[in-house]
């Protein structure tokens, strides 16, 4: 096989992986950044966003990290691609490659999972709440990211040095 | 390096993770299967378990998965050490090793995360519900379960075939 051609196909596969990812992640975080409701007090109405709600606050916070992690990436896919040459030389950029997409696939799905656990249940109690709903959207955009995360780390597993064994 | 030496390091490594994590599912399971909760009707007072809250019926599926997986890869290591071959011969087996311990990794992780996601939330506002309590630490027992097969998805991965690159 070609080896140029072979390596220049997996580049191309995990740079088109990673902007879906991004493209993924931005959606969800507008949809659970702009969704809110309105809380019925003593004093009258409030507006209440989604920091009012933990498993919510998490997503959006995996969301942030899973978005600065694969920028970054995506920065050093381009930079190698118009160098020639890898941003993190020798062993260490394919164990930076696959730890970084092991941890950020997991936070991403923790997140996306901590948010459907919630919502899920929520919306038996009260269907069509349109503050649940956009969040239970943000979740499954949130899943589709990690998906695409999830096979950029399978790429960069089989892209790890051997150890000798 | 003595690649037997190395080969048998390993192997000893990954069958104790995968015990470690079989204990862990397995209290994570009971201590979820024995929670209930007494719900008040017009008809008087009903025992309800896990199996009435969404998340924690999907928490309970992916610890049952998750468990028959890791017993069935507990079997093959002990077939491997006392024949001294692989069950699962050729590149197969370490595919079959590195996929398994992915997906099932990225499950259990969902399935304490969709846990969480709900009882953290609830437990703000009834806190010190035994229920939501147990339910609670059994989704830490499987997070911890997590973790170990996490660990043994790191070693699989090296263990990995090199791809032609």
């Amino acid at each position: 096989m070609d080896n140029t051609n072979s390596s220049s196909t997996f580049s191309v596969s995990v740079l088109l992986l990673r902007i879906l990812t991004l493209l993924f992640l931005l959606i969800a975080l507008i949809i659970i950044a702009i969704s809110e409701y309105t809380e019925i007090t003593y004093f009258g109405t409030t507006k209440r966003k989604f920091d009012h709600v933990q498993a919510y606050r998490y997503m959006f916070s995996t969301i942030v990290v899973g978005f600065a992690y694969n920028l970054l990436q995506l920065a050093f896919s381009i930079f190698t691609m118009v160098s020639r040459k890898r941003a993190l030389s020798g062993d260490g950029g394919y164990l930076f490659d696959f730890y970084g997409d092991k941890i950020m696939s997991y936070l991403l799905l923790s997140g996306s999972a901590a948010g459907f656990g919630f919502s899920a249940e929520l919306l038996r109690v009260v269907p069509s709440n349109p503050f649940l709903e956009k969040a239970n959207a943000s979740a499954g955009l949130l899943l589709v990211g990690f998906i695409f995360n999830a096979i950029a780390s399978i790429f960069t597993s089989f892209a790890l040095p051997k150890k000798p064994n």
